[in-house]
């Protein structure tokens, strides 16, 4: 045994366990997800994010992998890797391109679990499919590139450790393009211009989904080092919690003291923005400005919650202001706390400037492509649910079946169907 | 600090970790089999489940053990070790006796719980505890030994890296075996010849337990490298990957296609399909050859499935096509795709022979045993629950509570189940 | 790359990754006790769990981390390393301080929700929110720096590895003194002497409640090593299992022989029992005493059930014979079978007595401080709830919202709420 075969294999299963985390994050959204919306949506958004992790991680491994991680052309795109085959080294993996391959393809089933989100309980499934193809095939390894993979943002200093604007933002500015290419959910605002309230079908579930999210969030900040002898681990993960509990804390007592009641999905969504807020620089900022970046997080995504509500924007869960408003203050943050080149240490505006460039591109770039790519799928099939679809629900109108069944006996194959419609038609 | 004392810690944690992501899988048996039967029944199986790793574990640290890794006799059987005592040295560890007996535990345990999942819903509780004992201090063990344990099977060249036959297949006919043995449901299939539909009781439910079978699959192909040196353990994890998402994203695109609908249960299951498809492989094939035998094995789950159907064979949530028909494929698409010696790179029919054969002597242990077993143990108990505890419900039989209660108020303490009575009765 | 850095990178991945299982269990407390209690209180005992991380974390990030692991004073207190600044080198940490801190900050947070369980359904969200500062800044902190920190506990020789005493035993009577404080819950116990049945809201979600607390166990024990190459990690994980197993198993088969049917709630908190039991001895216990060891955890359990019942003691979920009882028993059991100066192997009772004393020591000063710290908090807030809000349900009372809903429409703002009233009352 020889001492680099140990730092391999060390490396190695640091990898492979964080991305395991990182993968089981999608039963977080799953059930985050399904918990927020409607009972009459529950399996279609959760048969969103099985297509998220089946479709994207087939799409990224014959597509979205080269366009990010192979090698460069003119800083904007990958040329080779595709199926993982051609000349790599470029990369100087310490580990497998396999076990590379693995961390990156759960990173951008996140992204695109992101969106469905944004879209729940109106969306056509078929349309969702296609728009999956392109998001983790061409949209987010493209952003990512440029980031992460030798581009143009990564070259001028733009710095993202695991994902605040590149995952967050991105993704968070795609969902709400979307959210507003399909338009609000029927009824959801009415005619006198006050907004209804879709009644969560399930808080327990929602917070199963919260706590395997942050479960999962441990792996995707300290699994971001892809090495387990960096030692910036210890770090990142204690400014990830700190983050965390500072977002749902400060969600929690505002809404204690402002509603006289502690709100349940602010607390839920509080704790995953503050999530959001520390990616992109927990390997950078003070304990302290981590808690201070956190809280923050939160109350930002209180404000973008209303602020959607107020401008008629239909976020069923909570897309941008959980992923694309905490990610895009992460990113600033960064640039001001960063103590390695942060406003407040350095005294420079650089990397406040480089953060907000790339800001500004990779979110406009999420939205854009999104809103271009929808528009497109859009002519082969339409994008929004048709009205009887929509008020039936989408598990009977694309699944031909509900969530949930108290029956006792054994009924024939299509009399559920029909006993619903007689129900509620 | 030598390098000696730091590998073999890092083979501890790495056995220890994976160790504990496949006893978590038991939560996903309990939670998948939960949401896929009648409501009436979701405390009986998740109780079932329960019994299988309390029982289950005490039995084979007893007596399986010995039986499958003990020093062999004969080629047959193990004969020593039992309660972990006596001279175990052949065995050859890298990590410490404790470490490989809790990896080992986890393993029979999930054999167990596949068979808890296709007698669902009649089964007698007590002969159930009965067979527990029997397949984990005896049937499968034994098996075990013939395969990983020093037997003939591995002997003659047979090769099951994680399970595809040994647990999957053998678990899957013993299933198939019990499913038979104590007959269909009661309104299962009609007298004019047509299968009734029992409805899932809560397929959020079912989706969580599917995300930490999921996550918990990492460590069941992965750990069994037992050494996180192995440097094979990034290309397990990836073909892992790939081929439960081609499984899923087979059945989806299926389902959708042929009946205009993605049907929920068919992608979980489908998933799964592909995982329990590339457990024998996952050290030795390519990932395009990992692609094809996820799809295969999600696309064989659904035709077996018809298939039981039209046999009358009830299987409530889908043992034996995921299973056993899975494990069947995955365990012959190793002889065919294996680098190693697989007929698509060797040219040569060897390894597929000797998996077949190796397949045949499995399954029909599996299925022999089971039902000789079964047949035993109805001398003591009936191993069928009676009409009037199905008909109740085994939840309130045999646990005297109901799975959810939507109660405000206390009440005294048989009423509930009174009350049940007079509704339903 | 050096044996040195290699060993401090195993060290900090496996202790982050434990403590991030540790963490997941705030998730497993969640769903077990809202599984327990009563549907209208499902939100509220959820939301008292991500109180308990988020205030909690927060809490023993500011005081309560000094008070434990700052420098000792008189074998009472911690003096510094508030908000971790410093001089912490007497810790000797073979980690970043910052990974150490995460860990510790797993711990708190699980003895908070310990106590979390005990108030279920009557405690005002309030005073709750108080008492968790109290819990994670001061009483739990002091007394872990009795034993760990290097007060006169640990002096005395008291042995805790993971934390039977120092976590269950503190944390289950503070438990017990908070249900006493603040009585049983409206009906529980009638006029006439006899107690009332709470039925249990959803015991799957408590099963997977169960799964995850049984998976994160493996991090808080085998974790507690703080390092990845102490050899007792494979035993830690073994008699851990075993001890599971067996309580689980014992009230599996005790209660299906003395009542006629295994009761689900007693298997689940039987297999918790097991665990609790053998936190403290897990380094130093046989398997065969850790198997004995867990099934008297778990019918201790069922007795102290009992023993609550009969004395008009109203603990919805079980916190003081699943945690306080297995705790004591746990601790007490270490001073018998210890193979390092155990009764039974030195013949010594040196060890028990001490276990003994820091037993009374521990469980007073959790019991003493959580009565006086309640008289002090309800000065501020009542710490019991109404009637009304009682009786309307803690969820709808401090929360605004029920946990689960059915509607397939939207609803204006505030109709759910008054509708919910005129409903139920």
């Amino acid at each position: 045994m020889t001492i680099d075969t140990l730092n391999t294999g060390l490396d190695t299963i640091w990898i492979v366990l964080t991305a395991a985390m990182i993968i089981l994050m999608e039963g977080g959204f799953a059930l985050l997800e399904a918990g927020f919306v409607r009972h009459k949506n529950n399996v279609n958004i959760i048969m969103k994010v099985f297509a998220d992790i089946t479709i994207g991680a087939l799409s990224f491994y014959l597509i979205g992998f080269g366009l990010m991680w192979g090698a460069d052309a003119f800083g904007l795109i990958g040329t080779n890797g595709f199926t993982l085959s051609g000349d790599l080294s470029h990369l100087k993996l310490n580990v497998s391109l396999d076990t590379f391959w693995l961390f990156q393809a759960a990173f951008v089933i996140a992204v695109i679990s992101i969106v469905s989100g944004a879209v729940a309980e109106r969306i056509n499934f078929r349309a969702y499919l296609l728009y999956i193809v392109l998001m983790t095939a061409i949209i987010y390894p493209i952003a990512g590139h440029w980031v992460w993979g030798g581009g143009f943002l990564g070259q001028l200093g733009m710095v993202d450790f695991a994902g605040s604007a590149v995952i967050h933002g991105l993704g968070g500015f795609a969902a709400l393009a979307a959210a507003i290419f399909i338009g609000p959910r029927k009824g959801k605002f009415t005619q006198n211009g006050t907004s209804a309230i879709a009644l969560p079908s399930n808080l327990p579930l929602a917070s199963v989904g919260a706590f395997l999210l942050w479960f999962g969030w441990f792996g995707f900040n300290a699994g971001s080092t892809l090495s387990a002898t960096d030692g910036r681990i210890g770090h990142i993960a204690i400014v990830t919690m700190l983050s965390a509990v500072s977002g749902g804390a400060a969600t929690l007592l505002y809404t204690l003291f402002r509603y006289k009641r502690s709100d349940a999905p602010s607390v839920i969504n509080g704790s995953l923005a503050g999530l959001v807020g520390i990616t992109a620089g927990c390997a950078f900022v003070t304990d302290q400005a981590a808690i201070l970046i956190g809280a923050i997080s939160g109350l930002l995504m209180i404000v973008a919650t209303n602020w959607l509500e107020s401008r008629k924007i239909d976020d069923p869960v909570g897309a941008f202001p959980v992923h694309a408003v905490s990610g895009v203050w992460g990113t600033i943050a960064l640039g001001l706390f960063s103590t390695d080149g942060g406003l407040f240490y350095s005294g420079s505006w650089v990397l406040v400037g480089t953060q907000l460039f790339g800001l500004v591109v990779l979110c406009t770039w999420g939205f854009v492509a999104t809103w271009g790519g929808l528009a497109l799928i859009n002519r082969i099939v339409p994008v929004r649910s048709t009205e009887e679809e929509e008020e039936i629900g989408l598990d009977i109108s694309y699944h031909g079946v509900l969530a949930a069944y108290q029956e006792r006996d054994f009924i024939n194959s299509e009399e559920h169907l029909i006993d619903y419609d007689n129900k509620y038609k």
